[in-house]
């Protein structure tokens, strides 16, 4: 299973005036990553939805667990990969690391977003293409 | 149990290119309704923080499911209740709402946490207060 | 001339570990207390795009005073107004007052952008609607 | 004088509806080059407050010139460097490149901003210690 491995600069912007990650930055770099992931096998953003005619990869569910704190200066590392494919939804599984600690851990449900012919800037579900995969099974 | 309604003009900046709210943003929404809930029980955020000696209420855990995307000039409220209190976590429960439908359902688990004594700058768990649970049986 | 006056909570997440407003954040005020001034004169962001075929009104200019800084839990209140009307630009004004001081004034400078038909995707200035001056004119 | 180059990829949260970087996201960029800055002649940003017992390097006055939109996906380089050193306060300038091209420029002016001993929590400027110019005059 591919992973594809980020480092991060916590930078002071990113904290709260407790000194920590405000906390929504995390799906931020969580949502780079996912980004990142797909660049790896081949796709920048743009040429995502170019390649696919998708309007995008939104989120029907994102969840995180935060362990550690991290503060401003900080630098951590991101390891990325997607454990699970279905039809047209996949998984993705971050796990923020501190030196050799998990400090945040990541899931997101997102969904392969077509432009909906029903309804100008509508969006709905279609079926994950298979070049795709074969992207992802030979990277 | 005390629900606290918060209405939410989304913003331009708040939306992604594909012309809807960017998901973190979603998060940030929330912590603001966290907030708002506080406040109406008597705490404004720095009045929390200094009433009760705490460095902050920081997420050990958070998620969100979204079920319709919301656009830039929509209008939304969001309905914010803490339908769970530990000894010294507390869960926090979102909704928001377009006309009558749930758009997105939010779920935090949040620590009240004090200063640690042994780490300048550090923080760690300590038990809720019972002044807290009076303002919100009574709210 | 047009003045409209926006009530801002100071938010936590707006907020960096000095505790007061991380500056770009002041940038987001601004831009939504320019909406709001075009929603005051009957054009909501989404409606504004549409009724006169633009893609936007993004800026060429942006500038910021910070005189006062201001703190997680503040409540400030932001005037907004257009002092100045171009050809297809425009410059608005901001002022965002604490109690009756003036705490950070911004000025930005806008296009009035319409869709370039060379280039799909592409923007490019077009002349300011008679019809949007009248508006502001009997606001 | 010491000019600092920072890549930087425009990220699809950091874009609006029109598909461009939203205007604010920039001023962020420029912070986090003006702490790559500092990082070059050997101080992180929590080394320097800690270092020279700062509170911050806040800004006084920010101001940026949009020349050209980004995308996301688009590569961009951001060129950092200090023309002007004040007693107490300090200037930034920063040019982000497309290519080879100024898409937007940036202006920062910035205090050396002490503990105020008066006011718990309150700041106000102090000397530029001699120490940080030597760093950039060696650097």
């Amino acid at each position: 299973m591919l992973t594809v491995t980020r480092n991060v600069r916590i930078e002071w912007g990113d904290c709260d005036p407790a000194g920590i990650v405000y906390f929504p930055r995390y799906f931020e770099y969580f949502d780079q990553c996912t980004a990142a992931l797909f660049e790896a096998v081949g796709y920048r953003k743009p040429e995502l939805l170019a390649a696919f005619d998708i309007a995008g990869i939104p989120l029907v569910d994102a969840r995180a667990n935060f362990r550690m704190p991290s503060k401003f200066g900080d630098d951590v590392r991101i390891l990325t990969s997607i454990p699970e494919w279905g039809r047209s939804s996949f998984k993705v599984h971050h796990r923020l690391m501190k030196d050799d600690a998990l400090a945040v851990e990541g899931f997101e449900t997102r969904v392969w977003a077509g432009h909906d012919p029903a309804r100008p800037g509508g969006i709905r579900a279609k079926a994950l293409p298979s070049e795709l995969f074969e992207r992802f099974r030979h990277a």
